[in-house]
């Protein structure tokens, strides 16, 4: 079977986590959202690539927990893993959980207890961090970071609230700015660690 | 309805193709792929966030074509479009084409003459342009691009031989690199236009 060296970066080990619970829905209540394929297979290709040490996927709901982990096996073992090692090891960094503090205690039990959040979402806030600033932060030793995104119509207040960092949103030239989870997974971790000339 | 005035970027203007064919399977066979439902609104979004002109979904398929014209108007026309005015509005910029050719026959017509292309890849070439180089000519006037995806394992030999210009392929830290085509339209996207600190 074909295997991938995957360098670990120096500095700050990063994670992410794909919350379905608590977000908004259009109309800004709160709710837990679907799982949804395309996003497991997205974000795992993606943390893979650039080196993160896990991809929670964060869902109270027992039958979309069952399900995340029915699709993930379903690649993992047998028939899928022969016919596409690639995403095989994507989704071995994939980890199904309850809730955030969940995610955030597993991070603290394989990596080290000092564990930091940065919330992302197409608002930003006042005092929101810029790329530049996160990206050298992550280069330290010492604090781990868990980078949280929000499907639906994103993270709740108490969520961003709750964050040790604001990530500023990501905008173009014109007053739309609605990417979806994936593109803006993508263009935030690129920021955050891609190096091109 | 909602309205979004998305200032279109001063330099040249900036199409997106992607391509259903002629592409790589994982035996490295040239086929024609099926047009997936994510491509389209992930892409239109991303298009629509960056100020592109159009986003060209490319199939020599009647009915993929047709499949993708009837996802289109689900959210172009009556109860989707009152439903999520956003989706309208990226998906305003989708063109369904037969032929690259014919995706470069409509950009002269409505753009201008001067249209050169952009292909990407995992691999890379040896003379690849760089992405700060690229930015540079985009901010440019005179000639317009059009930057071709490929579905698949990617666009073929013929097709980045016959292209104007190459993009350095996007790497991490290791020997995995196997992004989706959605998470590498945004990062390309982005580091060619978006304007971060």
């Amino acid at each position: 079977m074909e295997e991938f060296k995957t360098e670990i970066r120096a500095g700050a080990k990063l994670a992410i986590a794909l919350l379905h619970y608590p977000v908004y829905d259009k109309n800004s209540r709160i709710v837990a959202t679907a799982v949804t394929n395309f996003d497991l297979h997205d974000i795992a290709r993606l943390a893979k690539t650039y080196g993160l040490v896990r991809y929670y996927v964060v869902t109270p709901l027992p039958e979309q927990r069952e399900l995340a982990l029915r699709i993930s096996r379903h690649w993992q073992q047998g028939w899928g893993a022969e016919y596409n090692p690639k995403r095989k090891a994507a989704l071995d960094l994939m980890t199904v959980t309850e809730t955030l503090e969940d995610a955030l205690a597993d991070m603290r039990r394989e990596f080290g207890d000092s564990v930091s959040t940065i919330a992302t979402g197409a608002k930003g806030t006042a005092n929101a961090v810029s790329y530049r600033d996160m990206s050298h932060l992550l280069k330290k030793d010492g604090t781990n970071y868990l980078l949280l995104l929000g499907t639906g119509w994103g993270l709740t207040e108490n969520v961003l609230a709750g964050s040790d960092y604001v990530l500023a949103p990501i905008t173009g030239p014109g007053d739309y700015n609605h990417l979806s989870v994936r593109s803006a997974a993508s263009i935030i971790i690129d920021r955050l660690l891609g190096e091109h000339s």
